[in-house]
């Protein structure tokens, strides 16, 4: 009898807004996956602590993310490895990932290596940009509006298309990429709306429109939400 | 002392889906509201069930979507008029919502009758179509990709242009909007990789790819994810 890999999305960071089935499945996992990005400390782990068993196997997976090319794909290679060694022994396995799995998540590069070759299941989790908006306490879309989300990663045109074709937008991954969101969103007149939101759920969470922000950059996890003008 | 209102996001449909959060805040409620549209019964009571108090007041909220335009507006302005006067003699109000508040959620519309006078906490909920593309084991977005929700609902060319400025779209409010919706992925060479989820989460729940699809509409719930051609 072979394990089950479950991919677990544990929230934005308060253990309270994991769901009850990412709670279950983790505290019934014998091996107990996270990656650790670049050295930081896994927040998905932090997040999901109090659920782990004292008894299940933790294995973090330190991954590169700004080395060569061929780095992370290595990591990813031979967590890959490591979690089938496990499946085959008979023991469940769960990687744990902030928000939700399949939305920006590192576990797609394990699911594509695993896939083929086991029993996976995938407990969705909560979006940071729900948690951001919820503590903003901001109306997303409504009726036949669209919502887009959009990397500030994504190169100068084609960012600044993707703000001016949906009706709220939430930009992620915003860093240091501040002085040119602050461009777009000006241009495509939601400047005025745009809040930058800060740990959402955590207890350092700060919410603060954009218009008057001086900074030059954001922390990592930081994102923003800004709609078209008019109503909200 | 007067009452808090609370916007409980509860998912899916899945009870398990449901947050911790928002389990512990219903508990802790002395009333429940939850909308009726056009008089079906609500999928979010039945998700909340087992986390509504016994002695909490339970409060239906009639909501005719199709009916005359003020006929909706005059039921959230009763309800929240209802809901005021609960907070007033200091009881602690839930409005249970299926997936997240905030997205398309009618509570947007008991919020904005609502903040300007009160104490509101907004309980994120996990989206229906996070829970769909677990379902569907489908990698939704990756490294600088976009994702955009757009509703069936919009105008056609609207929503040819929504669908053609996404790496990824997750369809909303299907129904009766197949034909249109199966070639508007054709034209944006989406059509191979749109995958129908229908009752993510739930006992009934189907996935299936769309091409091969013979129906004409779809059930109320059920929602498209289609991806650029390419990886994934």
């Amino acid at each position: 009898m072979t394990g089950r890999l479950h991919g677990v999305g544990v929230g934005p960071g308060d253990p309270d807004l994991m769901t009850i089935r990412a709670q279950k499945v983790i505290g019934a996992c014998g091996a107990v996956f996270f990656i650790e990005a670049d050295g930081r400390p896994s927040r998905a782990r932090a997040t999901a602590a109090a659920a782990i068993p004292a008894d299940a196997e933790e294995v973090p997976v330190a991954v590169p993310m700004r080395a060569e090319p061929g780095a992370a794909a290595k990591a990813y290679d031979m967590a890959a490895a490591r979690i089938a060694e496990l499946m085959e022994r008979g023991v469940d396995v769960a990687v744990l990932c902030e928000g939700d799995p399949l939305l920006y998540g590192s576990f797609i590069y394990l699911l594509e290596r695993l896939e083929p070759a086991g029993d996976v299941e995938i407990v969705p989790g909560l979006p940071s940009f729900v948690a951001a908006a919820a503590a903003a306490r901001l109306p997303l879309v409504r009726r036949d509006e669209t919502l887009s989300l959009v990397p500030a990663t994504l190169p100068e045109t084609r960012f600044e298309e993707r703000l001016a074709s949906a009706d709220c937008v939430a930009i992620l991954k915003t860093g240091r990429h501040l002085p040119r969101i602050r461009g777009a969103l000006q241009a495509a007149g939601m400047l005025e709306s745009a809040v930058v939101v800060q740990d959402a759920s955590l207890p350092g969470e700060l919410v603060r429109p954009l218009a008057g922000l001086e900074a030059e950059s954001l922390p990592y996890f930081a994102l923003i939400i800004a709609r078209r003008g008019g109503e909200g």
